[in-house]
């Protein structure tokens, strides 16, 4: 995301002075609940879906992750390069690749 | 995001030729799955939190998020700021000041 | 459910002292913490489930929607009833059948 | 429930020909979409929510849970039973009373 895209969400919440509600607590509770309003495109049909309304309500989510990272004071590239590590751990190429099993029954 | 983190985000999925699952209702279902795995770590207290787990759950849906940016040839900032404009207009500053209700009840 | 089951439940939590884990919000976030597990066998295919899987997580669903009815003193049947009054007029059968809609594009 | 009220949710349904929608995948879906709804009453307060509200969110869990239970002909009482006895031995008395550390860290 771009400075100016993370200063505008910022200055968003601040401006309304919604600081107070943003515990990680509600962060997390508030990206769930938008993860579910994104799920809810595809709720009947995996193929047919709103392309408008799965742009906005991954925007929420991601707007929504960006608080977190601020709150927690998180570097997105950090955490997410910390994760990928044990990812490609979990997930050796060799035994993961093309299929879908978890990486406990691998 | 950094490009190059980006970039490993894609290998591990074309390494591991997983793009076969990652269609975007699948995306979707598993950004509200990783979701609520961060859910998890405040279901009994608010306050007190593990952070290192608050931070592989977080990294865990970003990923899925980038999946699914990647999946649909979304840009990021362009659907941030889409959704900031609709958020900007529906949360009016001088109404939305310091309370939580939501829009249609501001 | 049955009444023996419910006391069942009950004493469940009674014996470990956990009603004081119960609040309200908690059992909120511990219904779509364990849904999100029950729409984890279904991540990656819509037809390939494990049954027995299946039958656990929806019952960990059921078991945290018991304890929120009995937190919050209502009455299942009720509670459903009231709500399938309201369906009933949001989904008027002329209009709904056949189609997936939600009641405001009805 | 009581028989009649499974018998009004069923009736709901098939006077609007939705069985064909009702695949154990989408109910999974719509099982943690409703459950996020259920979350939403407590997205910014824990202790401020709206009874009428959480009795119509929670009823919705509840329709879609019994719409499952029905798609797969399973009995709920039975479910929860069988998964009563495994939390039994997953968190006993003496280890479990008054934490709510999960099952793996007792």
């Amino acid at each position: 995301m771009k400075q100016e895209t993370i200063e505008r969400i910022r200055r968003f919440t601040t401006d309304r002075d919604w600081d107070q509600f943003h515990s990680p607590a509600n962060l997390a509770k508030s990206i769930v609940i938008e993860a579910a309003e994104l799920l809810e495109c595809f709720q009947w049909s995996e193929d047919e879906y709103d392309e408008q309304h799965v742009k906005e309500e991954l925007a929420d989510v991601l707007v929504y992750c960006r608080d977190l990272l601020d709150r927690l004071g998180l570097d997105e590239d950090e955490i997410v390069n910390m994760k990928m590590d044990m990812n490609e751990k979990k997930y050796p190429v060799e035994k993961a690749r093309g299929t879908s099993e978890k990486y406990d029954r691998l």
